[in-house]
């Protein structure tokens, strides 16, 4: 059985669609969505990141500044440039690339970021809203991409197994809580699990995020199980690829999505719906 | 075969003792350590709680203050107390009786905690703590205390299958975070879950704590695994029972707390631990 590929342009159009109508009403109020991206240096990813944000910001109409620093720059100075973003009031959306230069107190950051500005997570009131199952705050973006997924192909969740392979705070828990809230009966597995293989064989739903090129293999995944890849990693021939083994796993899956081409495009489509909730929340 | 019993008692007398040296370290430094409890009217059971607690403390030379309030009384008067005893550097611990009356907001109280006093973890800071697996903030006493149980019995976690019954944010949730951080591999299980049953059979180790008398039934539970009772409840006899039908799952556990003279006890001894923590981290 070859099964549904679950492609990401599909829920990111859909998604589009309802983010372009919330701008279109923010407008006729005067308002310009505003995200501000605060980058330390100039990693590549951190750049290439970047190139996609815009991209997908523009094509909502949404504005996207970037607040650069250099890489040497001060706590002092940082929290400074920080505070200026955070306090300005035609900025809604704020997003910090991490990791920082060890230099630099990500937890200052966190302390003080305004909770609604605070679009990918980083603040404890947002990271304990996504703990509590409260959906009022901005849940980290890959890991609610892959819920937008799930819900987009109509993927049953209330009392399924689900595995979640991966125990990172930008998916692997926070995907797992929000798994949770959905009523699934949730199996969190990781590095240090045993029987890995048994722990995907015996789940209905699968979530790959470990950051491991193909180990999810055909003979981990049951006859008929969904299997959302969340990995995004160079294998050893140099191409892009998930923690899945697409070409082995899609012929017994019910659903699968693709990486490319799958989650990781939805992620700033996710951003882009949090900028527009945060606009419409400090409008108010 | 008949498991081992894993008794509070034994727990809360390793821990005394260790309590009991750091009050004394603590008071040679001139400090007392002091926790606050702070009630909003007089139900029954924080009246328990309350009566518990003040024999724990005074047996390890902790300070309990009680600031009684009407459950009439305003928020800005309910903000008011707590801010004069959350800015009192003479209270090392804090703890709030919940849920509040519905007249009364909780996440103002949560937002304006100092998370170093925050004993029994409603701020934010210390729920994202736990979340993410930073052990440096105080997690829920419950959860801590299962841990505790299963620390002092020598039960090792890391690799091992987990299943956990309940997703409450006082046990359930935290309690999956510290097992997942102690590298268990862990299920969360709870109401709307299909095969309970299955999710415990599958398990070496099962955490309940549903608050359902006896669900856990010996049907259920795999010879040799280690089963920790976290539910007080009362029966049809009007007796005191936990989540696990204790006669019958204790033939077939290799280790079993009971209910009454299990982990609840361990409770209060965590308060008294997160207290004098508390007290060193201010000392500073």
């Amino acid at each position: 059985m070859a099964g549904m590929i679950m492609k990401g342009a599909e829920v990111i159009a859909a998604m589009k669609e309802k983010i372009l109508q919330d701008v279109t009403e923010l407008k006729t109020q005067g308002i310009e969505p505003v995200i501000n991206i605060i980058r330390v240096g100039a990693r590549p990813d951190d750049l290439a990141y970047e190139r996609g944000a815009r991209k997908r910001m523009e094509s909502v109409g949404i504005r996207m500044d970037v607040t650069e620093l250099p890489e040497d720059i001060s706590q002092k100075d940082f929290a400074d440039a920080f505070r200026s973003v955070n306090d300005n009031p035609d900025v809604h959306g704020i997003m910090l690339f991490r990791p920082l230069p060890p230099t630099l107190d990500e937890e200052e950051i966190a302390g003080m970021i305004n909770p609604i500005k605070d679009v990918d997570c980083m603040s404890p009131v947002n990271i304990a809203k996504v703990f509590g199952g409260d959906s009022d705050g901005h849940a980290p973006c890959t890991a609610e991409a892959v819920m937008e997924m799930l819900d987009f192909y109509g993927i049953e969740l209330s009392g399924k197994r689900v595995t979640v392979v991966g125990r990172s705070m930008v998916v692997g828990k926070p995907l797992a809580m929000m798994l949770l809230k959905k009523n699934a009966t949730v199996t969190m597995c990781h590095t240090r699990t045993k029987d890995l293989p048994g722990a995907c064989r015996q789940a209905e739903v699968i979530a790959a995020a470990a950051g491991r090129a193909g180990m999810i293999t055909a003979d981990m995944v049951s006859e008929g199980a969904v299997v959302a890849d969340v990995g995004i990693n160079v294998n050893e021939a140099g191409k892009l690829c998930g923690d899945v083994d697409f070409s082995g796993v899609s012929k017994k899956a019910a659903a699968i999505s693709p990486v490319p081409g799958g989650v990781g495009g939805v992620t700033t489509s996710v951003l882009a719906a949090h900028v527009v909730r945060a606009a419409q929340i400090l409008a108010k």
